[in-house]
């Protein structure tokens, strides 16, 4: 009755292969419910393996970056993107991350007035950079973080989440991929 | 004496991993030389074997859609993200895929222009507009490929490869990522 | 400690002209809270007289369009122009009158994949002309409405909410208006 | 046998409510003919009480701004909106109130080269982001107004006004209001 | 004591190369003063030359275009590209060949309302197309034109003048080049 | 076989008038083949004769410019212009003249990242400026441009060639104008 997650075949759990049944056994078990990010993908499971393969990389890993700054990137740059299963999903995510209920609201509409630190601020316009207008990316911009203490390493890292989410708004829409009804009052 | 291969840290191929190094040796005797997002990426392994399987999974596998016409998606997107790496690297491919050796210019500066069959022109209509405008990509945008006979898959591949190099061109812009000299002069 | 309302002076409520300070009042007693637009514009009570009589005549008068519907034209067009009091306070109205609590936030990100009709789908792509293209709107455009009948009354209301609140976007923006906190949670 | 006044129906004078049709007599005696906005906006008389009272309410008070400097602010940002109404009657209300007959149609086409003091140059930097970009104005668009000697109540007015004609700009294109032949040549 | 002419130096007519200086005696004498193009210019008579040598190729010969229709292009793709002098130079020149007083200002605000033909409003779509996106221009944009009854001439007269004030309206902006005051009244 | 030269008439070379056959002829001596703009802009002499006279004095001029810098210039530009013929064709001339085989296809894709010198970027900017956005050029690009001593005589070359360019993209895209085939490898 409702739309649908995909608007490509979705595949049953039983006819996936192995470990990306287990993958998604695992978040399932975590979160209560199967992100359908995870179902929708797993129409192409070598894509699905490469994407959260670099997902974890940049999102899993330690670093400079806080777990709910790196959330704060998503939601800044999908909602550019209009992109509506990232902002909702990650949305939630750093609503719980950042363990502040009305932030990703804030970002999602417009960062510049969120309540966010200086810091925060100077992250987002460079991520924003990344996402839209990566080729004139230069030496003021990489200045402009290390005035706030970002390393080059945590320069990679907002960047290169900004560049993941290129991609995975652009497939997310491809898709019309559907947010799951539980992320929209998670952390509220 | 020239400009670096990337703004950040390029490590020597001792230091890395086993299979990033293997990967590159396994590209360098295939290519004759190794193309420097190669070295670039290994920087970060992790996202260096998520890339790659991501590329591979869509650039590799059989399909409806030629290599070359891969190609063609690569160079026309790329070329609008003003990304110097992939337009040079990915020309070259292109050139020797399609045995033309015009035709990635032609595709980079105006695919309108260029020497392609229909299908091709409707095929990176298609790909600009995942690649600049995703969330309004719809129905009308789908018929349009589907008269050409592009199955759904094919749909996929086009707006994934697309969507991957949304990806690729940030970092490499990120990254003032250098193409190797080889590549300007493949398959001309 | 938190934000401050707006970047201009709010003035105290007693010293308020009355028939200001009687508006006030009497939302607060049906909202249960005084929303920060009425404090905000108090500043100058001519032009908040102008603004809630030119918002009254278009958004509680009787008409073709239901109350959900106009609510959802205020949601999309100021999300296109990143209005942080309008989306998350309309946002809520919207969730109310809509008796659907996911809707705003679709409608915010991308209304193109919202759970809509297709009738409403067409108000908004019209109402979205008018917010950033008001001068090519021509023959065609009214057709795309006729044809999902709609009035000639209609389509004033449609295009004068958008106006309305391209004015009211303009001047949050200009505040840096605050949203009360209740906003964020109601209807949920 | 020439274009209509709008596109949607024009009320007669006996037709109007007794305060609509005596505005309207009014400006009429003050000006020698009905500008058609007037005539136009009838069809609403809420509308009209609004539009003409937050009109009013800004280019009719005192304040710091000229009202010669007022309609600079409509000039400039209708001209961008590409709002033919508003830019030729006020066009014309700039002609006379400046006393500069060219000073209009430079403000229209390109105000960075209009004979314009330093001061009102920079009062329409800040007006025309109002009109384009409000969401990113900040503390530094503030500053480079104070630094003019531009108090707040004026950078709240050059603000609100712009804001205004982006409503106004919008319903006149929205109705493809039609100036009346007299704005042409006052002033000239 | 008011702006000059250019912001490069204009020569004195005594040192001017003979043909330039006939070309301006000669149009002196017919318009009873120099446009200042012809000043400013002036500083390059090899420049000088060849622009207007290009400007009598297209705005003089004979052709399917009226010479009305010639500056209704000018004007239009002129005001797209806030060129000073060309609106207001070639307004004044289309109210003559128009012999209609404010068509001039119309197509500068917004051709799409002007008291125009179809087939004029046709041939704007076209010259702004050629001004504003001239790669995608294709056999869409020349159907449109045949079918209100364009020659392949005409389409190359409509192109190329929009391509000519292209560069014009390019110098004329470089040069903030001054309009003559006579100008903003001739035809009206 | 292959796509025509032009979307217009080519006349044949007897049919030409003598001094633009001449031109022809003298063009063909010395690059060995006639580049395929004399042939298009052949079928209008005039135009013709004053197309090749502007670029002559612009391009073949003395001045402060070296000829590889005015070749940057149009590469830089017509690229984003998306001109086929032109980026060909002069990215040929360019290697030829910087005796630098990759510098065309670098400054073609972004110039930002081309192995130039500042001074080289500073003045790709200004042109890119002209291109772009020739009404909001102001003292601040003219005082960049001095900073790296350029002259204003050199200034108004910059601009003039970006401007000259202008034209030329419009006039080769509204032919679709073909490059020569041996343009593709000169200087490579």
């Amino acid at each position: 009755m409702s739309t649908p997650i995909s608007r490509f075949p979705v595949p049953a759990l039983q006819d996936l292969p192995d470990d990306v049944r287990a993958r998604i056994m695992q978040v399932q078990e975590k979160a209560g419910f199967v992100p359908n990010v995870f179902l929708a993908f797993a129409h192409r499971p070598d894509e699905f393996r490469a994407f959260f393969a670099y997902h974890d990389a940049l999102m899993e890993k330690p670093g400079g970056l806080s777990k709910a700054e790196r959330e704060m990137i998503v939601v800044a740059t999908s909602s550019l993107n209009h992109c509506h299963y990232c902002v909702i999903a990650h949305g939630a995510i750093l609503r719980i991350r950042a363990k502040q209920p009305r932030l990703a609201d804030q970002v999602a509409i417009n960062y510049r007035n969120a309540d966010l630190a200086p810091r925060q601020r100077a992250m987002l316009d460079f991520a924003v950079a990344v996402a839209e207008r990566a080729h004139t990316v230069g030496e003021d911009d990489f200045a402009a973080l290390r005035l706030h203490g970002f390393s080059d390493e945590d320069i990679w890292d907002i960047g290169a989440i900004a560049a993941l989410f290129a991609l995975s708004n652009r497939m997310a829409n491809l898709l019309a991929l559907r947010p799951n009804d539980e992320f929209y009052t998670m952390g509220r």
